[in-house]
C-alpha cells in the first residue's frame, strides 16, 4: 500500500493514474497501450459483468461468441463504419513465425502470408451480420436478441488506464428485428438498462440523450447514450445504444419474408459497456484518501480487523470476528477477516480504507467485554460504536445506506455542476470552470464543430424528452429550440 | 430441428459434425478456423465457465486478465515454448486500415508497420511471467494463484467444431511458488480439480496421468492430464496441469528473496481447459437421436408441454403446467414451458430430445383430471406417469438419477473398451478396434515415436499411482517396469 499520490486538487489526471495502479486496479503492459487488469480490478469487473448479464437476461437476451478475427472486405461493406475503423486496426497479415537465419529469436515466414488480412474486432456488426444472413429466412426467425462479452481492439496513440486502451473488454449487444419502431424499442430499452445499472450499482448519476450526427457510431441512424461527470468538470460516455437502421442488414443483405410473403431488410441495433465503466466508477467517487467503492460493487463489503496485544487475546478476538464473519456472509455480504500478524491495525486501516472498502470492523479484548465493536464506513469516514446483537442486520442496512449516500453524492455534484449559458462569453467562462452546460444550438455540424475547436467541448447529448424552449445558437445567433449539453469530455 | 444426419455407426466424425450445427451448439464461420458459437452452445459453457470458476476460487484462485498481444521478442526468451508454438501464431504487423487508391474497399496501409510484430497469444505465459516480474519481490508475495478466461488463437490447418479450432475459448491458471514442491503440490491439485470437474459436471469418466516427454507442453518439466473415451474409441485430452519448474522465472528473470535474504528462482505451473470440452461432451454422451447432455450443464433441465385441442383446453392446462414450472424453479430447476401453437406436440418432443433436454413432462386435460403428468427422461427414453403431488421434489431426484447414469454408462463404456496388450500384433488388433490399450513400453521416445508412426497411436498418460509391473516392451522387447496407456486420440 502506498499513499504518497497527488490528491484531486493537485493534478487530477496523476491522482486517478496512480490511484489505479496503486489500488491494484490495473498498471499499463510492456505492449503498447494494452492494460494488464489485475486480481482487485478485475473483481469489481466480474461483479459488474454480473449485474449487467442478469439485466441482459431478464430482457430476453443470450449470450453467443463470435470470432475475433473479421476478414478485411468485410470491413468495406458498410461504407461509414470503415471511415469510422479503418484508422485504428490491428491488422493480422501471417500466420506463422519461424527461426531466424541468425539463430537469434523468430522472425516472420513470409511464405505463410495471408491471402485476405483479418482485422482484429474494433466492434463485431460486420461479422455477426454476416452470420445473421444464414440465420434469418422469415419473420419467426425475428427477433434475434444476442449479446457477447469479448475483447476488442481499437489502435491508440494516447492511452489511460481503463478510459482509453488499445485492447479492452466490452459486452456488446447485437440484435435484429422485423420493424424500424420495434428495433428504435429495442435501443431505447438497453439505454433503460444502461441508466439503472449506472445508478443502482456504479451510484453514479448519468444524462440520457441522444449524440448528434458528428459523434454518432460509424454506421448508426441514433446513437443514444449515458453520460457521467466525473470530479474535474469532465464528462465520460459511460455507454451507447446504437440504432442501426437496414444499413448492416443491406450491407450483408440480410433479409426475411414478412408474414404476407414479401422480402424486406432486416432492422438492427448494437449496444455496448466496457471496462471504461472502471475508469469512471473511480473518477466519479473517489477521493484523495483511495478509493470509495459503492457496496454494490465492492469485492470486499465488509473488512474485520482484530486489535490484540498477545496469542491469547488474538483467539479471544477472533472467535467473536469469526462468529461475526459468519452471520453477515449468511446475509449475502462478503466479509475478509484479516489476522494476519505482520502488519498493525494501523497500516491495516489504511489499507482497506485506500482500497474502498466500503465498512470496517475493528474488535479487541475491551470490545468483546462490552459486546460491541467499532464499525467506521469509508463514504464519510465517519465511526460508531455497534452492539454485537443484530450486527448482521445493522450492516446489511449501513451498507444500503452507503451505496445510497455515494449516489447523493454524486447526484448533488452534478447538479452543482451543471450550469446554462445564455451567452457565447458566458458559454466558455463556464466551459472553462467544467461541467455540464446547457445552452443553445443551431443544429448545424459546422457550428458544433467550430465551437469544438475554440473551447474543446463537444455536445455531449441532446436530452430524451428535452423540455422545447427557444432560444439563439450561442454561437451563430440563429433560432434554435431547445438547449443540448455541452462539456469536455474523456 | 432436422434430424437427417448420419447414425455414429454411418459416420461417426460426420454425426459429431451434424449434431453440433444441427443442434444449435456451434458453426463454421466465413473466417477459416474459427467458428461461432451459437446461444444454445455458450450456454452450456456458461454453465461450464461458473462451476469451473466456483472451484478455482474455492481453491484460492482470482482472475485477472493479461494483454491479448505478445511482442515478438517475448516468445524467444524460452526456447522450446518457442519452438512449441512458432508455427500456428497469428501475426499482426500493422495498425491501419486505409482507403485503396483504386476506390474499393480498404487496404493496409504500409506506413503503419509496427516496430515489432505482435503475437496473438496462443497462451499466455511468457507476457504473464514479464509480469510477475514487477510484482514479486519478495516470499511474501507468493504464491500468486491467478486465471485468466480468455480467447487463444492457434493456426491450424484442419479443423473441426469446438474439437480444433484456430480461435477457441479458455481459461488458464498461471501460478508462481516458492518451492518446487508447493509448485508441483498446485498442479497435482488443479489435475483433482479438472477430475472432479469432469466426473461431476460432465458425466465424464478420465483416466489421469502424466505426459511423456514427447507430449509435454512447450516450456513443462511435467504436465499431468485427464485422458476422456470417445463412442468411437479414440481419446481426447479433456483438460492439462503443467509444472513449469523455473523456466519461464529464468526466461524473464523472476527472482524472489526468501526469508534468508537470498535471491531464488520462482517455480510456476499453468493450467487450462478449453472450449473442447463442448466436443468432449457431446461426443461421449449423445446418440443417433441427438445430444444427451448431463442435468448439471443442460441449460434447459426440463421442459413442459401441454397437450390441448382447443383454447379453453390450453388456458387450463396452463394453469397447472406453470404452477408446476414454479414449484421446480423453487427447487433451482430450470424449466421451460412450450406453450407455442405454431408447432405440434410431437414436433417438440423431438426437437427436445434432439437438444438433449433431460427431462420431458407433458400435461394433458385427463393427467389434471388424473392429477399425474407423464415424464420421459431423455437418457433412457423411458415414460413414467407421476402424480402432480411432490412433483418438485420427485424430479430433482430424478435428475441426480439422469446425471448418475450418465456417467455410469460412461464409465462401463471406459471400461469395457479399456484392454491389455501384450505383443505387438496384439496391440495393433487392439488399438484399430479403438479404446485404451495398457501396454509395456521401453520408456524411449524412439519407440513412442515409431509406435505413433506405425500405429497412429500415442501415449496417452502414464497413469498416476500406476501399478508397478515387470514386463517387455511391445515394440523392441526391452524391459518395462510398468504400463502405459496408449490410443488414437482426438
Amino acid at each position: 500500500m502506498a499513499k504518497d499520490f497527488p490528491t484531486r486538487a493537485d493534478n487530477y489526471s496523476q491522482w486517478y493514474q496512480d490511484l489505479v495502479v496503486k489500488a491494484d486496479l490495473a498498471e499499463n503492459s510492456d505492449v503498447k497501450g494494452c492494460m494488464v487488469i489485475k486480481p482487485y480490478g478485475y473483481s469489481i469487473w466480474e461483479k459488474m459483468q454480473a449485474a449487467l448479464d442478469k439485466m441482459f437476461k431478464e430482457t430476453g437476451h443470450q449470450n453467443a461468441y463470435f470470432p475475433l478475427f473479421i476478414p478485411k472486405s468485410f470491413f468495406s461493406k458498410e461504407a461509414s463504419h470503415v471511415d469510422g475503423f479503418a484508422k485504428e486496426c490491428a491488422v493480422v497479415t501471417h500466420y506463422r513465425l519461424k527461426a531466424s537465419p541468425d539463430g537469434k529469436g523468430v522472425i516472420v515466414d513470409e511464405t505463410a502470408k495471408l491471402e485476405e488480412e483479418l482485422i482484429v474486432r474494433p466492434t463485431s456488426e460486420t461479422i455477426i451480420w454476416n452470420s445473421y444472413r444464414n440465420w434469418i429466412q422469415s419473420y419467426r426467425d425475428l427477433p434475434i436478441l444476442i449479446n457477447q462479452w469479448a475483447n476488442v481492439v481499437r489502435w491508440e496513440m494516447r492511452t489511460r488506464l481503463f478510459l482509453r486502451t488499445t485492447e479492452f473488454l466490452w459486452q456488446e449487444g447485437h440484435t435484429a428485428h422485423a420493424t424500424k419502431e420495434e428495433a428504435i424499442e429495442e435501443a431505447e430499452k438497453m439505454l433503460d438498462v444502461y441508466t439503472e445499472f449506472a445508478q443502482t450499482f456504479m451510484a453514479l448519476p448519468v444524462l440520457r440523450g441522444t449524440k448528434t450526427a458528428n459523434e454518432r457510431f460509424a454506421g448508426a441512424l441514433e446513437t443514444y447514450c449515458i453520460e457521467a461527470l466525473m470530479q474535474d468538470g469532465k464528462a465520460l460516455q459511460a455507454g451507447t445504444s446504437h440504432f442501426l437502421g437496414q444499413n448492416f442488414a443491406k450491407a450483408f443483405d440480410v433479409k426475411y419474408a414478412t408474414k404476407e410473403g414479401k422480402q424486406e431488410f432486416v432492422w438492427a441495433t448494437s449496444w455496448g459497456v466496457s471496462t471504461r465503466l472502471m475508469g469512471a466508477l473511480v473518477m466519479a467517487h473517489s477521493d484523495d484518501d483511495g478509493l470509495v467503492l459503492p457496496p454494490k460493487l465492492a469485492p470486499i463489503q465488509v473488512v474485520i480487523i482484530p486489535i490484540y496485544k498477545n496469542e491469547e487475546q488474538l483467539a479471544i478476538v477472533s472467535e467473536v470476528a469469526i462468529k461475526i464473519k459468519k452471520d453477515l456472509e449468511a446475509k449475502g455480504i462478503s466479509v475478509k477477516y484479516d489476522s494476519r500478524d505482520t502488519h498493525k491495525p494501523g497500516w491495516k486501516f489504511a489499507e482497506y480504507e485506500f482500497k474502498g472498502v466500503p465498512v470496517r470492523i475493528a474488535i479487541g479484548p475491551r470490545d468483546i467485554e462490552n459486546q460491541t465493536v467499532e464499525v467506521a464506513r469509508r463514504d464519510t469516514k465517519e465511526k460508531s460504536v455497534y452492539q454485537i446483537m443484530d450486527i448482521d442486520l445493522k450492516v446489511l442496512h449501513l451498507l444500503d445506506q452507503i451505496q445510497d449516500n455515494i449516489y447523493k453524492k454524486a447526484v448533488d455534484f452534478q447538479n452543482a455542476n451543471t450550469f446554462r449559458a445564455d451567452s457565447y462569453e458566458e458559454f466558455k467562462e463556464l466551459i472553462e470552470k467544467g461541467g455540464f452546460v446547457l445552452a443553445h444550438w443551431d443544429g448545424t455540424s459546422e457550428t458544433e464543430l467550430k465551437i469544438k475547436d475554440e473551447t474543446k467541448a463537444t455536445i455531449r447529448c441532446i436530452p430524451l424528452n428535452n423540455k422545447m424552449e427557444s432560444g439563439k445558437c450561442i454561437l451563430t445567433g440563429n433560432p434554435s429550440t431547445q438547449r443540448v449539453v455541452f462539456a469536455k469530455a474523456y
